[in-house]
């Protein structure tokens, strides 16, 4: 057996984009194969390094010696592409580990997706790769792709597109039929690639470890992820944190925004797909700009390079100035900015006072439309002058009409020339509203982000405007899920009052004898108290509207009957009282360990509404008070608690400190606590704090 | 005065797209301007009719004689185009009127949007039009393309473009620069067109007029409207009607999904925009497709032709069956759909038996995924025919990966051949997902209906599949908006009898006096009753929870004592008297007439949740039972009385016929209803129906 140390880093990289040799095993004379391509565009695209064709069945492949098996080799290749059929694969990838190959990209299906037997060979591919160090890309990988050097190391078809588009953007994928798609489309708006990498089932080598490896690449300015699931979660947000602090902007395009499609990559890919809306918690708690619109995919890096994270210093909305020489194009964009949130900013009276000085349009409105005085270079050319300068704008965007398409001397040139990538210079973008291709070539080609659509124009922008400085890490620890059992009802206040969030007063009383005298007023709720019942209601296991001493003497009575009816045999000694507290409205606070995110707070209305409603706001944990703050803003059920009509204002500011509290699980991982939740807090009038009148906690 | 017949239907089509002669008044002969383009354009396409331009100061433009005004002409000229100022546009219209021009098209702004100056300008257009039967286009027109006969009659520099893109869609639209915009995606798409309108502020041709004048033409096969409004919305609806009878589809991008743009259209055409669920139930009501994505606008007519309203029947979910050689690319389809609640139908047992039969992929799944048959003719073509056939769906949907680049004959060509256009045949659609501009021209030159992009493409299948027949028209009568004085809460109790809308059973008692004795246990309710005091809360006016007789004497005093503090001098000798009357759930129900699309019914979840959460389903009224079902079934808060997890069903059938009844004002103008609020209307437990307990009704 080879060395065991893992590749990792600029050598992972190293291997598996800029591989001195390949070997292509099980390769195709029959070029209608698809295991006949990688040969054919490695040789088309001039690759450097050497190739070495396996085939044991012939001396010849499309005309180049070929070797029987790996061990035949004049050398160890550093990157061999396995495409033999899914029996084979494991005894190759053995072979490669045996010789010393770093990276083994595997193209064939049928393992984990495919019953117990495929995931078998997954177990034993990620067994070799863990005990020998091989680095294992797939299965179900279609290759890699790598321009700049010519190692066009895939089966997927639509890599014979003549002069591969070369760039700065990497593209690292779940799907291996996107690459294909993202690379024409790519093409056709002037993008081109530093790399693409299909990844297949990620049974070693992961979309964050791939990213990762390459963070210190020059030649990737930009990452493209094609998103089926959150899997490897932990290494992806590596990534990510990783990918914010060196200003390489990440934009995902996420499949899962409906259920039809969660399902479908479930079967697709064997992943377990979670809920989109954990997926928006992660990709907004990590500085990653997800986009919804295929074509901004691929429009947005262009517009991340030049904005920085936090561009609205987190505190406000993003801010963005339009000026348009087309009424309606313009109004098109800023509705569809209004439908994601983003509003837009019209210029400041001391902006518009600068523009009337030099003549120029300066009718007051939402948008600066230059209609009036024509689409003609001065204007646009000093009005852009002077909005780049306004400070009121985080983003200044140019919406063009027909002058684009055949006289881009008149407004689409004063972009070009007032489009500044220089650090901190305020950035400028472009919206065509005809078809205007030869003027989108000029804006793409020299940088400008621009955009073809208003709908994919708006998404991009409400994405990478958006995008914060990543939020404090959980720890290692608190981010595998995995849960023990759960604790009673008084146990699980005393860990809230660890984590400062205040319940009602509660007592805990024999449930076999009379109640004691109680040190607070009727009426009371009396409820079973056990780690063995964490669902009270469905055992009877709750007494509401106790008046009287008396009566909590009956509730007695009725909880041992219930219990004795519903969970025969279940321990449960004792019975927890407290008085009934109404709040202006029932939140409800979470906390637990996703499979694939890692640590989620959660903040939903209480009751009916947070089920059908779906009202709630979700980030990864450990959250800050302003992230917590903004999540009670989300909810749209506490905007009644904000002074609404005159009605009572709650304590909004002590619901953001719980959330903010619970969230703290995700780096007290000595709590014990793998999941908790606060159901009902009550939220109290202004200043009168939020109460916690149950909880239920796992531990881990 | 010249004869004073309104000129309609076909023969304004005929002045307005057809003319055998036009006058350009205000043509210049600086080629730069603007007012120098018709004259170019019109000789450039060979237009066939006489053109004449006109200019006082000049005898010739652009090397062409001119006159110095109208009625030197030696003909009168079917259509004038006025490029003329703002204010010398009236004069000039009134000649056109005192000639007998047909038609004229106003270039200048400055109308209603500029004042009390300009709507007098626009009032006297109108009268003009009204008293002399003078058609005016505009103003703010900037005018009527007809490539077919080479009217190129428009001063938008986008009609420079050669070889005007001929076909059979109509585009007319609100924003005169999207007609250029429209026409450069259209060419760049493969789509043509039978006209272009530019409407402008429609002082006397709006938009629906126009639809309706021209739908008689067959070289129109379908519509594309651009709206910022729904203005002179009984027009507009009447042209949707005769449309959906003609079975010409109307496809409709309006502007206003978001507050800012809402605001924007206002500034920009003096218009007032409306709410936006009020559009979508105007479009929804009257059978035309709303589109969100601009490219969706020009992709959904050629789906449009091939699937008829009501192609689900109205009482289930549309269809889609999915096809496929990328999984990856079908998912986010399939995703995009699933976003509009447009469900991807797997094959049935029999289809996936037949595939079986004859040795096609048949794995059972959302969609049928022949990736690993490969994307081969032969495997689609088959997989296709069987598809087609299949009853199980509405239209059938290809997702066409890599090899619709450069390989059509794989899989774009079987589409080609099994797209069959024949009325009944199961429509065929195809989005291909790599960029693929060859095969998208072949099918779309073809009439096969087909997607560049994935969110476009869900956008237009969900709009189109959705379309219904048009309701019920409301009465004429009940279309005006205009509202006079409220009634009391008894007498409103009275109109909602007549429309057998249960109310909680009420007596009424003088004020002034002690209370009878009641015909109804208590606990009661006491309000005042006036038809002066709309707002009873907001003068202290009702009195809850009533527990005996000596508490509603007290009551009383307590009314009296708050109408003289709060509402002194205010009309108001009655006291109505109820039961407190609780149901599972409170609703508002709501009739209307809005100002632009006429009547319209609301059903929303009554309280502060409606307000928050923007928890309501509003429709042009009268409905049908099943629309009005429909309606209670989108109301979020109702799904909690639909039997979740045990909780107690409501009467929701009973909730959906006082939806119905109350919308039959629309058609019941004898009633004298101009608005009416039940709210609250309690939801009763099924089988018990549901109770007015409050109702606020303004008479017409």
């Amino acid at each position: 057996m080879a060395a065991s140390t893992v590749l990792t880093g600029a050598a992972l990289a190293q291997a598996l984009l800029r591989p001195r040799s390949v070997a292509l095993v099980g390769v195709s004379d029959d070029l209608a194969k698809p295991a006949a391509r990688p040969l054919q565009f490695l040789r088309r695209s001039g690759f450097a390094g050497a190739v070495y064709p396996i085939n044991p069945k012939r001396d010849a492949v499309q005309g180049e010696q070929a070797w029987p098996d790996l061990a035949a080799l004049p050398e160890v290749p550093e990157h061999a592409f396995v495409m033999t059929a899914t029996e084979h694969v494991v005894g190759t990838v053995r072979e490669c580990a045996r010789l010393g190959v770093k990276v083994v990209t595997v193209l064939a299906g049928g393992f984990s997706e495919a019953g117990p037997e495929g995931q078998a060979r997954e177990e034993e591919l990620r067994r070799l790769s863990r005990e020998t160090g091989v680095r294992v890309l797939g299965p179900s990988s279609l290759g890699v792709v790598h321009p700049s050097t010519g190692l066009i190391l895939t089966a997927n078809a639509a890599f014979a597109e003549p002069d591969l588009p070369r760039g700065k953007v990497f593209v690292a994928s779940h799907s291996g039929s996107m690459i294909g798609a993202l690379l024409s489309r790519g093409k056709a708006r002037g993008v081109g690639f530093a790399g693409l990498v299909s990844v297949g089932g990620e049974a070693d080598l992961s979309l964050g470890e791939i990213g990762l490896a390459t963070l210190d690449d020059p030649e990737i300015d930009s990452y493209v992820l094609f998103l089926e699931s959150l899997r490897h979660g932990a290494q992806l947000q590596q990534f990510a944190r990783e990918a914010a602090r060196r200003g390489k902007p990440v934009i995902a395009y996420k499949l899962g925004r409906s259920e039809a499609a969660a399902e479908m990559a479930v079967t697709h890919t064997g992943a377990l797909a979670g809920e989109d809306d954990v997926a928006d918690a992660f990709f907004r708690g990590l500085g990653i700009a997800r986009v919804d619109n295929l074509e901004a995919l691929l429009e947005a890096p262009a517009l991340a390079r030049r904005i920085p994270l936090d561009v609205s210093h987190g505190h406000r909305a993003p801010r963005v100035g339009v000026v348009t020489t087309t009424g309606g194009g313009a109004a098109m964009v800023v509705d569809q900015l209004g439908v994601r949130d983003v509003m837009v900013q019209p210029p400041s009276e001391e902006t518009l006072a600068r523009l009337a000085r030099d003549g120029l349009p300066c009718t007051p409105g939402r948008v600066l439309d230059v209609t009036l005085a024509g689409a003609n270079y001065e204007t646009m050319k000093k009005v852009l002058a002077i909005l780049l300068q306004a400070p009121e704008f985080d983003l200044v965007l140019a919406v063009v009409g027909s002058s684009a398409r055949f006289q881009p001397q008149l407004a689409v040139k004063p972009i070009l020339e007032s489009a500044d990538s220089r650090p901190g210079a305020r950035p400028l973008a472009a919206m065509l509203v005809p078809d205007a291709p030869q003027a989108l070539a000029e804006l793409t080609a020299a940088g400008v982000p621009c955009f073809r659509s208003p709908e994919p124009c708006a998404d991009a922008i409400a994405a990478v405007l958006r995008r914060r400085q990543p939020g404090p890490a959980a720890t290692a620890q608190a981010q595998r899920a995995g849960a023990g059992a759960f604790v009673s009802e008084a146990q699980a206040y005393e860990l809230l009052q660890r984590l400062e969030i205040a319940h009602a007063p509660a007592v805990t009383m024999p449930l076999a004898q009379a109640p004691r005298e109680l040190p607070f007023d009727f009426p009371v709720v009396a409820k079973v108290c056990s780690a063995q019942i964490p669902h009270k209601t469905e055992v009877g296991g709750v007494v509401l509207g106790i008046a009287d001493s008396s009566q909590l003497g009956e509730a007695f009575a009725t909880l041992r009957r219930n219990l004795a009816e519903r969970a025969p045999g279940v321990a449960c000694d004792e019975v927890l009282v407290q008085p009934m507290r109404k709040g202006l409205m029932e939140a409800l606070v979470g906390y637990r360990v996703d499979a694939e995110a890692g640590p989620v707070v959660m903040l939903a209305a209480g009751g009916i509404w947070a089920e059908v409603a779906q009202d709630r706001a979700l980030r990864l944990a450990p959250v800050t008070m302003e992230t917590a703050r903004e999540m009670v803003s989300e909810v749209k059920a506490f905007r009644s608690l904000a002074g609404l009509r005159g009605r009572p204002r709650g304590d909004l500011e002590a619901l953001a400190q719980a959330v903010c509290s619970l969230s703290q699980l995700a780096v007290r991982p000595q709590l014990g606590i793998a999941e908790a939740e606060v159901n009902p807090l009550m939220v109290l009038p202004q200043g009168q704090g939020v109460l916690a009148v149950d909880a239920l906690v796992l531990r881990s």
